[in-house]
C-alpha cells in the first residue's frame, strides 16, 4: 500500500510509492561526465571572469591571479544587476520591483578535475567559509533581504560549467520556500512552543531509520516526506536560525557532515546529479525560535512529471527508510 | 534591468530576466518525437489495460472493445489505491495516511499518431466530457477532497507513452499548490472583495498585452509572474470555484480555446512537452467567492535549475508580454 506522508513544516502531502520502489541501480544511467574544453574557472584564466570580490590565497599571491584556493567572482551573466534603487511599484493590481540583486560564483577548487566530494574536509570548509564571508559583506546592503546559496552539479541539475563551483543569488525578496517554512515554523511553534526543525532532529536522533550521518554538531537525515528519491537534508543540532552566525569549529563540523553526504550519496547513486540550497531565516527575520537554518540536498534522478510543478504534489518511487539505510551502508 | 514581479495569487516572485530573453527559435531542439512501438492504448489492444470505467462511443460498440472515441481506463501502474480505509495516523511528530485514491488514464483519441492540436474541436470537448464525467463520479467517494486532473505531453514532460492521453488522480487530501491559491485568494479577497482571478480577467481584458485569446466564456493569458517561458493560463471569464459546474455551451467554448491556444504553442515552439493541470476548487470547500478554476499550461522548454526546486524562486528569460505577442500572431 502507498503512503501519503505529511511535511511537518509547509503542509506538503507527498505520494511514498512503495510499489514503484526504487533502487539506486534503477537511477545509475544519470552519472554526471566532463566533456573537457576551455575553462573559464580554471587558473591562469581569471581574466575570463570579473574581478573577485573574495578569495582564500594560501600563498600571498594577488587578487586576480593563479594561487587561490577559493574563488568568488560576480557572475558574467547575472540574473539580476547590482546597480540600481528598488523601483517598487503596482501595474494594476500587480506588484513589481527593479531586478536588483548580485549573483555571484564561488569557485570551489583551482582543479578542474575534482568534484566537491573528492575534496577534504579544509576544502569544504574553506567553500563555507566563503558563503559565510559572502553573506556578512552582502548583508550591509539594506536593498537585501535574503542571500540564495546553491550548488548544481552537472548539467541535468542546471550547471552550465563542469568546474566545481557553487552560486549565489542576493535578494530584495525573500524566496517563496523560504517564506513558507517561516510561516509553518510559525504555526507549528505557535501550537507547541517548539521549533519544528528541533523536533525534527530529536525524533530522527531517537528513531534512527531516516539517520545518514551526525557528528558533534549536525545531522544528516532523509526527510520524513520527501518529494524526490535520495532527499537529504543536514540540519544543525543546536537551534539556530540564521546561517551566517556559524562559528570556525562549526564550519568544520559542517564540512565534514557535507563531505561524508554528498561521498555517500556519490558512493550509492554513481555520481548523480544533485542541487543543495542553503535554507536560513531572511535578515529582516534574523534569529527567531521558529525558524531553524538547514541544507537541503535534491539528487536529480528521476524526471519530474510536470504535474508536479503544476500542483505541488509529489510522487516518490523511494521510501526516506531505504534511501538513508542505502546511504548509510556505503563504503564512505 | 531585470524586473522582479510578484504573483498575485500565491505571492511568489519570480525574476523576469529580459537580459537573456528567449525567443521561440532558441527552445526548438526540444520538439517532441514518436518512436513507435507496441501501443497498448491503441483499439484492438484493449485487453492490455485494465476495464474501462467510462467511454465515449459513437457506434453502439461494446465495452472494451474498438469503436470507441474517448476511453478511460484505471491506470495499471497506479500511485495510488482505490480500496482501503484512510488509516489516518501520527509517527512521533509526522502525519500520515494510507494511500488511498483513484489513478485514471483518459485515452483521448483512438487515432494514435494524433496529438491533442491535431484533434477537432469536438474531439477536444469529449476529453473534457470526460474529466467532467470521472469527476462527477468521484466526488461521490465521501474519501477524496480532489481530483487532479493534468496532461503530459512528450517524454520530456513525463510521458511514458506517446499516444495522446491525459490522467487524473483522486486524492484525500489537497495538492499544495491549490492550497496555496486557495489561501492566497482569500487573503486578496478579506483585502479587496474581490476575487484575484476575475480581477486578472478584468486587467488582461482591458490591457491585452498578456492575452493570448479570447471566446464568449474564456481568456487565454500569459500571466503576469510566469515561472516558466510561455507558461500560459486559461480562465473563465465569469466566477467559477469549481470545474465539473461547467455545462455543455461552457464546454464547447473551453475546448475551442484550448485547441486553439494549443495549435498556437505548437505553431510558436514546434510541438514543445508540456503538461497542463485543472486547478479547481475542492469537495470540501466548493463554490465560493474567493477561487476561481483555471487550467494552466507549462511547456518544458528549459532544464529548471535545480536551485529552483529548492528555493521556489524561479528565473524566466521570457517576458510573458513577448511569450503573449509570439502567439497571438501565431499562423493558428
Amino acid at each position: 500500500m502507498p503512503e501519503l506522508r505529511k511535511d511537518p513544516i509547509t503542509g506538503r502531502w507527498v505520494i511514498i510509492s512503495s510499489e514503484r520502489a526504487k533502487r539506486p541501480h534503477d537511477f545509475a544511467k544519470v552519472a554526471v561526465k566532463r566533456k573537457g574544453g576551455l575553462c573559464p574557472l580554471c587558473p591562469g584564466n581569471e581574466r575570463m571572469t570579473p574581478q573577485e570580490v573574495f578569495a582564500v590565497r594560501g600563498d600571498g599571491s594577488s587578487p586576480n591571479q593563479p594561487g587561490w584556493k577559493i574563488r568568488v567572482v560576480p557572475n558574467k551573466f547575472p540574473a539580476l544587476m547590482i546597480e540600481g534603487d528598488q523601483g517598487k511599484g503596482a501595474e494594476g493590481i500587480y506588484d513589481r520591483m527593479n531586478g536588483i540583486g548580485a549573483h555571484e560564483v564561488i569557485l570551489e577548487t583551482p582543479d578542474h578535475d575534482k568534484d566537491m566530494f573528492d575534496f577534504d574536509i579544509k576544502d569544504v570548509g574553506n567553500v563555507i567559509i566563503a558563503y559565510r564571508q559572502r553573506v556578512v559583506d552582502l548583508k550591509q546592503d539594506a536593498r537585501f533581504k535574503y542571500v540564495l546559496i546553491f550548488k548544481n552539479h552537472g548539467q541535468e541539475a542546471g550547471a552550465s560549467l563542469e568546474h566545481s563551483h557553487s552560486q549565489l543569488i542576493a535578494l530584495p525578496i525573500v524566496p517563496k520556500r523560504v517564506s513558507e517554512e517561516m510561516v509553518g515554523g510559525y504555526n507549528y511553534f505557535r501550537f507547541r512552543d517548539r521549533c519544528v526543525y528541533c523536533d525534527i532532529v530529536d525524533q530522527e536522533l531517537s528513531g534512527k531509520e531516516r539517520m545518514v550521518d551526525e557528528n558533534a554538531d549536525f545531522v544528516s537525515v532523509a526527510p520524513y516526506a520527501p518529494r524526490f528519491p535520495f532527499e537529504t537534508w543536514i540540519v544543525p543540532k543546536e537551534h539556530r536560525a540564521i546561517f551566517e552566525s556559524i562559528n570556525d569549529g562549526e564550519i568544520s563540523s559542517f564540512a565534514e557532515i557535507l563531505l561524508l553526504t554528498l561521498r555517500r550519496l556519490n558512493d550509492v547513486l554513481s555520481n548523480p546529479p544533485f542541487n543543495y540550497v542553503i535554507h536560513a531565516s531572511p535578515f529582516n527575520v534574523g534569529e527567531v525560535e521558529h525558524y531553524h537554518w538547514h541544507l537541503e540536498i535534491i539528487p536529480k534522478l528521476t524526471k519530474i512529471a510536470g504535474f508536479e510543478f503544476g500542483s505541488g504534489f509529489y510522487i516518490n518511487p523511494t521510501p526516506p527508510e531505504e534511501a538513508a539505510r542505502y546511504l548509510r551502508e556505503s563504503s564512505s
